[in-house]
């Protein structure tokens, strides 16, 4: 657990959103404006090891967090991915749940998010035109959404 | 509703297993081997216009049939995808889940299963390497997987 990154966020540090033994991360490496992750506090590896409880709490959690994406990204449309096992292009083994808005044309023609999803994705360094976003853009943008989730 | 090729799908016709107000369909034209929907009976279009309760019901619901898939297909790894709106790849306007097992090597390289996954997803025409299964071969697998979910 020492060596896992989804670890180490908390409230705060770095998550913008918590409720019910889940947070909510913007992904430093966005493939698209608002793209965040849903990761439990507790170090599950697959959705397996979750209570029928927690797995509730869990998608509660991100929907409720998808609507308040789409609100400050502006978009009505969005994807969800779960990738369980290296074979699914889990990269970090700390069960999560990619969100990520949608708008038209958002993805030139040919790109694909999902071979975007699969380069590492938190420590990752800049690689196949996913950008690495600076500490203080990071920091700036999970402020954000920490103070815009908090007045809801 | 009259049109939704998803609200026509019953267990005595086409689903494979059913719980709580929820299906489980193969894909007529599946990505990869196993590549089945979670699809609830209601006709809902977004995940917004479930309750709490029919939320922890389908993703319940997903998991088990997960496992099951997973089993049968001999494969420890998966995928989740849910689209919403069309400019995330939803093209049947009734909210699903796909379940797609992995395996190593199962895709070529530079083979992306969502790039497949944004054919339209029951109702095409082979297209873009996605095989539309035969009635007859749809009709085997389905009876396959729902005489085995029964037998568990």
């Amino acid at each position: 657990m020492n060596n896992c990154p989804f670890c180490h966020l908390t409230i705060a540090h770095k998550a913008f959103a918590e409720l019910d033994g889940n947070i909510a991360v913007y992904n430093i490496s966005p493939i698209l404006e608002g793209h965040s992750l849903i990761i439990p506090v507790k170090h599950y590896e697959s959705l397996f090891e979750m209570t029928e409880d927690e797995i509730s709490s869990f998608f509660s959690f991100a929907r409720k967090v998808t609507a308040f994406l789409c609100e400050i990204y502006e978009a009505d449309a969005w994807d969800w991915s779960l990738q369980e096992g290296e074979e699914a292009g889990q990269s970090v083994k700390h069960l999560h749940l990619h969100i990520i808005p949608r708008k038209p044309s958002d993805l030139k023609e040919g790109e694909e998010w999902y071979q975007k999803l699969r380069q590492q994705q938190f420590e990752a360094p800049d690689n196949n035109g996913r950008h690495r976003l600076s500490e203080t853009d990071y920091s700036k943008i999970s402020g954000h959404l920490r103070n815009s989730w908090k007045k809801q």
